[in-house]
């Protein structure tokens, strides 16, 4: 076993190289690329993925695999696992032909630029046929797959493994009445003030404030680093190597604080995956969900708490004394946590973020199934955003047009989003029963316990366990909305009175 | 034909953007990648050169280009060309076994590790053995290829395709006792003022600076950009993203400006490039030597001529007013081109430059022949600085220990360096003969009608022509000393007052 095994491991780490080559490409086309680099960076990026594609569908990883997964004897070890999870990798790259493959990027890079001119003409006529045929593909892909119980359970698998549409559907329905109940009580209550949020800052002090915040949450400088980049990401050459970008936006510039405790938050994720999984499909993250758990975690629980900002505000406002004269922490709290529906799901707050995700996940599914035409797409929108936030886009670049995500081809994406926010909630509670002064600690700026036990319990283990059976092994329960929602409940009845 | 070619191209292409997403990741990792990074970028590099090998070394490259050879008509046309380079690059990367790369890859790894440490220390005796397992390996290397007139013509091949050792002696023994003669002549003139070089000045001032002269030159921001590393280097992704790089040193600060015009030499080379050589061998510069006439013809005969002082030198003036106070533009000039006999090769001037570049082909030439042991080099290195310069050095480090090439296996490189000063010149007179207001338009800081010739006459062609070929199509003869020593005669002459 242990021959095969090598080579197999010796075979995927070439393939872990080649991604991790393309990952440095991608992230280097976002963050400096000069703009003529663009046609020949992409025939750069196809190269290393058709490379990384052929190597990893070889008949020789396939027999390799073949021949390991009946040897598997202990079937917890790091090896079972990782045998285990090539396998499915492996199972899954083998049923999408290459030709499919070259087809999609096609489409999709078109639909692409069609999207930016949608959005900036603001209609969605002009990105409709793109995203018919994006549609399309999608649905050719789910037919290259076993029949699931619902088709949809393709997509989703590839975000989240394992994780069913059904499931989803239950958390979202469970969740959807709350959320829709305590936005409506708290839109009958008094308003927040947050106009010193939207005042004049220097961009300089934010960001390097920003640096202050996730250096002493514990990124790790020396394997890693922050640039500027049209969007906030993160994004991992090797476990020492992960990076993260932000932006300034003139009139939210304290948002390039929470972006950066976001990105943070996923990149030590990434710091923390067992070092002994580099090269293997092991290392990294095992789902958006959980990713996004501890990105939102950092973002949210901690970042946005009050006993969070009782440790950084008043340093805040030694650096901005003009802007932040005369509030107080409580209300620097209150305005930072501002509940108004709006239109963009990126600017929207958590209490509302979610329904803007159920929104983009019922309509998938209905494209999926057929029960929804591209063309109506608009109209459903803007009915679904009236049901569940009362408002109404004016135009389509606010509406169905805002997201990049379809005009890419990703669908089965968004729903991680929402999960996330649920499994950070979900976590937060077990880490508030294993950290008694958890609060405290915040108080004092000191996170390195919850920082170690985020990376004993989710980060070491990197791919080994999927996300359902991560978050069962480490809060007793799988993902589950009650937690999220005892936590908008309290955190908001405190801010707004309820 | 054409089917096989396009099969050919096909694969190269794939080459190409193997080495090229190799190119980006050296850049990122001299230019930004936080030191964890390093063991995973070493291993993602390896992965990429040896699929690049394997690519390139394949049977049915091989069975390609022997059916393509064959079938050639038109000699002189690109696919003949391409055909010919690829079958050449081939046949090169063939005669060298992998298990040999790799070793190779390994002992300069560690040659390279002890040489910071001797060079740190001073110390050769550290660097000896790593040194004299370099040169076993250099010595293998050659005899995997077929015996030439001297040995040495192997490696001088790798950077100057077609050059012969012989023809580099004889242009050296020409020019060496003309260069000493003219240092010596110097030596005792009254020598030249320069203390203003050496105040204070305002990094980001002089950064700037930089930027403006070699906008000026004609370098395209839109498919290039420059980043502070180590050392001033270019790369090539492709003809639409050629980068360079600068550093600042305190102690010499406008260096920052001449460096960027010697790297944005060399990246006009590469964006000069034709087009429709991409992803193929045909693009990029045709050799060590061309490639430094680039570099070296904006630095020096442009950089550092009367014409571009009276240009630049009122603005540097008017950017450093205090710096410069009371100085004249002809002092400037005398001042930038003070020659001193030092021991450091990459900050000496231009008279001395070439000895330095000789001294050490000589050394490398003894060492392959095994006339000189690797022991003996230091003192070697110190009678012959004697000889040439009239100067000793007082200690390893400002010695024999200075340059990195031979840590990193580069032997048959440094006669580049000088013949690429010669090349530069040969081209100065052809190019002054064509366009006959030359020094007006430097002075009136017009550089298109220049950028243009070699444009027209040298970058488009690319890897098309050997060097020599090149040189001796653009000038009429091949590459000589002649121009050289009348340049520096001339140059010095006037400076000097000889």
């Amino acid at each position: 076993m242990s021959e095969k095994l090598d080579r197999l491991k010796e075979i995927l780490g070439e393939v872990s190289d080649l991604q991790h080559a393309e990952s440095v490409l991608d992230w280097d086309q976002n963050v400096n690329m000069p703009p003529g680099g663009s046609e020949a960076r992409g025939q750069q990026l196809a190269t290393l993925g058709k490379i990384a594609h052929e190597k990893s569908t070889s008949d020789e990883v396939g027999n390799l695999l073949e021949d390991l997964k009946s040897e598997i004897t202990d079937s917890d070890s790091d090896d079972a696992a990782l045998i285990r999870i090539a396998a499915r990798d492996f199972e899954k790259a083998m049923r999408v032909p290459a030709k499919f493959v070259a087809e999609q990027a096609i489409v999709t890079s078109k639909a692409f630029e069609t999207w930016i001119e949608a959005k900036g003409k603001s209609d969605f006529t002009i990105f409709r046929p793109h995203l018919e045929k994006v549609v399309e593909l999608v649905r050719e892909y789910i037919s290259f797959f076993p029949p699931a119980n619902h088709p949809y359970d393709t997509l989703l698998d590839d975000y989240e493994p394992g994780m069913k549409t059904a499931e989803v559907q239950t958390i979202f329905d469970n969740l959807r009445p709350k959320q829709v109940e305590l936005i409506k009580a708290i839109n009958s209550a008094k308003q927040v003030k947050d106009d010193f949020l939207h005042k004049k800052y220097s961009e300089k002090k934010v960001w390097d404030f920003g640096e202050a915040i996730i250096t002493k949450f514990g990124y790790e400088w020396s394997r890693g680093r922050q640039d500027k980049a049209p969007h906030p990401f993160q994004t991992t050459f090797s476990v020492n190597d992960t990076r993260i970008t932000n932006r300034y936006e003139v009139d939210n510039p304290l948002s390039t604080l929470y972006s950066a405790m976001h990105e943070a938050g996923h990149a030590m994720y990434e710091q923390g995956s067992n070092p002994a999984y580099e090269r293997t499909p092991l290392a990294g993250g095992t789902s958006l969900a959980v990713h996004e758990s501890q990105s939102r975690m950092w973002e949210n629980l901690v970042g946005r708490s009050l006993p969070f900002c009782e440790h950084f505000f008043p340093e805040l406002k030694k650096t901005f004394p003009s802007q932040l004269n005369g509030v107080s922490v409580k209300s620097f709290y209150k305005a930072i946590n501002k509940v108004e529906s709006s239109l963009i799901r990126v600017n929207s707050d958590e209490a509302t973020y979610n329904l803007h995700v159920m929104l983009r996940l019922e309509l998938e599914i209905g494209m999926v199934e057929g029960k929804f035409a591209v063309k109506d797409l608009p109209e459903i929108w803007n009915a679904k955003m009236n049901d569940y936030l009362g408002i109404v886009p004016p135009n389509d670049a606010q509406g169905v047009l805002q997201d990049v995500h379809w005009a890419s081809g990703l669908m089965g994406y968004f729903s991680t989003y929402a999960l996330g926010n649920l499994v950070s909630a979900q976590l937060w509670e077990k880490i508030n029963e294993d950290i008694k002064d958890l609060d405290d600690q915040i108080r004092k700026g000191k996170f390195d316990t919850l920082l170690g036990w985020l990376r004993e319990k989710v980060h070491i283990h990197a791919r080994k366990y999927d996300p359902q059976e991560l978050v069962q092994r480490v809060t007793g329960s799988k993902i589950d909305a009650a937690a999220y929602v005892r936590y908008l409940t309290k955190k908001y009845s405190d801010i707004y009175g309820l």
